[in-house]
């Protein structure tokens, strides 16, 4: 068919660079900091396997027929104690949705809000799928600044007055890619906006219950007296993102909507990987869990840092990142980091070079994941990336 | 938020009116031939609990991992060699993708091709749940007249001509809503047009493997030799709807844009569903379990139809469902099935009106499931729903 045939929308977008460039990094002996994959070691296998049994034995009858949009109910009763008793999010059965990973909240909350021409507000740099959603949805990105701190409020005001847009999209928290998380009061400020200006914002929270130092922040969610924050957590980062199991918590009326749009797609999330969720809130393994999962990223950052500490030259820049997956390093502005991925490449390691998380571009920065990796894969890949950095540099 | 902050393709969509009547079907003491369940007694639970099991047990550290958007690689074998071998459907690994349940891949078809205002002929009645998609794609959908053999050949070139449609949609085998089955000749004729215009058609075939009686008819893929047949496949009624896997096969280049669609919404599909259907291939198991299904349904199709004949007035008519799980119903045109809903459901008996499968809303039709109640439920339900007949058709 020609590409004539195909709609306005997916004539200008290419798929998702990182997934394109996992199928690089998976080259017999290369090092990968590229995607975003938490480390299989987090997966406990064994109790899965015999939770998948027990759930499909116990109400295999339900979990093997159609259920509802919303979801599983077990697992809506569940999420609801959480979300209320732990997290700052309160959850009703009205304004929750189940959905198939966090990223199809983006995609609903998009399809709900945005005709073509609408303005999306976005971090800079901002999560790449996020940016290619909106882009299906014709709307018109437009960037505000961030600096270490994340979003600049003032910037974000004048944006607001200026493009009107309809969405505002964060991921507050351990950001991919910068590992940015923004502070209490700055929250507080951009909730205030929200409700001057009559503006949704989506509140991406994947590696929020991630952090390995520092302090928990409040949710914008729950700072947000208007109720225009549409909050989309996840399970892929602290259970496993095979099962595809994420939910979204948002005004009643945008959640009827999207729930409406999901019919429109997959109908319900594959109930036996709602089950399975549901049983490590049921038998009480999810904080354990989480615990564990957080033990060992925060060595693996601990100890990624100190080797780059150890093998990167002064000129490059990188944050320390208190929660998440990723370390962020900016260069000095002349240098392209998309030329240091063919060194690299080369050399057997990958990263994300900084471009595709900038709807400007911008060059000079990479995205390094250090969850992934084995520690004596760190040894080598950091070394090899150092050296590589070095000669560009010029060091 | 106001109404008028949401998107024009969610300000005039509804919830899907079968989905929301299910809830007025589940109430307790109803029998219901609403929906278009599979019988959960179809359901192999102690047998997919074990598989559960032991998939996760024997390849967990992929199962749980981020997977490709194409589908976990030894389902996706498994599925070429089913659908070369067992359908005339020429699947390759370039031209092949797993989705999220068959509707999935209405979504992504039409997310690929779709612009607002572009065309979109459906068949008369139609797959509600189709109409809903394109609408939200905010498609002008024009309807083709269809007999007892399906859609009208000569109406359908006639509108092609006129409104220059970018996709018709079909469900040509056992149709949803009136079972009816496109006889070889006309689905010839139908492979012609789509050459001679340059048209997409999607082939939607989630209940093809379910005939109970007659001969199989070649798939209209397989008859067109312009390639611009999207065919979709399910495993909802031959293994279990709750999994949500199914598949799409179709030209290249659209497959492709469909499989950049998929990534910015779930990603993937759950990968554990998938190997639990790959297990289904790799044990022999999904053929001697389509054929046990095929002999439950078809037992209670005869038995349907002869209650049906037993109580059903003679002005109502019906069709001789060959496959599939329908029997559609048409009375004569003066009466409105809505009202005899009403009646039916004081009585406790559902269906569903027929109104809601036709762009222009006829409504003196209506659709019965008969895969879904026990024998004991169509002695009562049929009887109830005769007599509500009777006194509305005054005999």
């Amino acid at each position: 068919m020609e590409e004539t045939r195909f709609s306005r929308r997916m004539q200008g977008v290419k798929g998702n660079a990182i997934r394109e460039l996992l199928s690089v990094s998976q080259q017999p002996g290369m090092i990968s900091f590229a995607g975003g994959l938490p480390s299989s070691e987090t997966f406990d296998v064994e109790v899965i396997a015999e939770i998948a049994k027990e759930v499909v034995l116990a109400d295999g009858k339900k979990i093997l027929q159609y259920g509802s949009t919303e979801g599983y109910e077990p697992l809506r009763e569940e999420l609801i104690k959480y979300l209320n008793s732990q997290q700052d999010i309160k959850a009703t059965e009205d304004n929750l949705l189940v959905i198939s990973g966090a990223q199809q909240g983006i995609d609903l909350a998009a399809k709900a809000m945005l005709d073509p021409g609408d303005v999306v507000l976005v971090e800079s740099p901002s999560y790449l799928a996020a940016l290619q959603i909106f882009k299906t949805y014709e709307a018109e990105l437009h960037v505000v600044s961030s600096d270490k701190n994340g979003i600049i409020v003032n910037e974000l005001e004048k944006l607001i007055k200026e493009k009107k847009p309809k969405i505002v999209y964060s991921v507050p928290t351990f950001q991919n890619p910068s590992s940015v998380t923004i502070p209490l009061e700055r929250r507080k400020k951009i909730c205030k906006l929200l409700e001057k200006y009559d503006v949704l914002l989506i509140e991406d929270n994947p590696y929020g219950e991630l952090r390995y130092s520092g302090e928990d922040v409040p949710h914008i969610f729950s700072l947000d007296k208007s109720n225009q924050t549409l909050y989309l957590g996840s399970f892929s980062k602290i259970i496993s993102p095979g099962l595809r199991v994420g939910y979204a918590v948002g005004p009643v009326n945008l959640i009827n909507k999207m729930r409406i749009g999901k019919q429109g797609t997959d109908v319900q999330t594959s109930t036996i990987a709602q089950a399975i969720v549901c049983e490590y809130f049921k038998r009480d393994l999810l904080n354990p869990h989480i615990e564990d999962v957080k033990k060992q990223y925060k060595e693996k950052r601990d100890y990624f840092l100190l080797k780059m500490e150890e093998h990167f030259p002064d000129k490059a820049r990188w944050n320390y990142p208190e929660g998440g997956l990723f370390v962020w390093v900016v260069l000095p502005e002349e240098y392209d980091t998309q030329d240091l991925f063919k060194v690299a490449i080369s050399e057997k390691v990958a990263f994300v070079p900084g471009a595709s998380f900038f709807v400007n571009e911008q060059k000079n920065c990479l995205r390094l994941n250090f969850s992934n990796a084995s520690f004596e894969q760190m040894d080598q890949g950091i070394e090899r990336l150092g050296k590589a950095l070095c000669e560009m540099l010029d060091c």
